[in-house]
């Protein structure tokens, strides 16, 4: 395992780390750490298969998370009845080209918070999500 | 049904209508425009359940659908593989304050993909999204 494979990598709207897991293994790893920082896994969606079911074309494995914590989700809805636009968290793993490897990315809930304007109180909950996310990242 | 009723109004981060119908006609409305509009229904969550399930709180029938257009996804896709994170688009629908009204909303593709950055080809993919999710509004 190499330093640069473990560090954590700004994209333009979340954050990215390529582990040193097959994608099955990195899953798993990424379904534990965000049990273990209050998310539920509301949905899920195998990319490769519906691409595969929907389109024929073939895609490398690839799943998007729904990642959300109830008592928060519970906060930002009653503070802002339409903040399910933005709702549930996304998370994604997917197959490296080297396949030994993952990649493994969380949304930036800041940025994507930030097309809600100031509200102080969400944004308060968004460093709170974007925290625990990070949190999240480096632990897998 | 007045016109006041019928009139789509922009909110923050998306798109949003009042329509005279009970929630779950409003529901099977939205469900048909999307499919209308080459839209897939990849995942729905059922806020009123989760949030009572979860932390035992009361909340207003509310549902959130993660809506997908598979030829575009993929375009998506190719163009910039982390895009997942952003995925699918959100279409909400939940009881108005008056429960014989429900409000509908979509999520504003273009003001989502800002986030992005100057991406000619996703750009275009988003007025495209934004367009279609627009007749969907519009068509219930």
């Amino acid at each position: 395992m190499t330093t640069a494979a473990q560090s954590v990598r700004q994209t333009k709207y979340g954050f990215s780390k390529t582990v040193d897991l097959p994608y099955e293994a990195a899953v798993e790893r990424t379904r534990a750490a965000l049990k273990d920082e209050g998310f539920g896994v509301l949905t899920e969606i195998d990319i490769k298969e519906k691409l595969k079911e929907k389109i024929d074309v073939d895609f490398r494995r690839y799943l998007i998370l729904g990642a959300c914590n109830p008592p928060l989700a519970y906060q930002t809805l009653t503070e802002e009845l339409e903040i399910g636009l933005l709702l549930p968290c996304n998370v994604i793993v997917y197959e490296s080209d080297d396949i030994s490897k993952s990649v493994v990315a969380v949304v930036d809930a800041k940025a994507m918070l930030s097309v809600v304007g100031d509200n102080p109180k969400l944004g308060l909950v968004a460093v709170d999500v974007g925290e625990r996310l990070q949190r999240v990242l480096s632990s897998i």
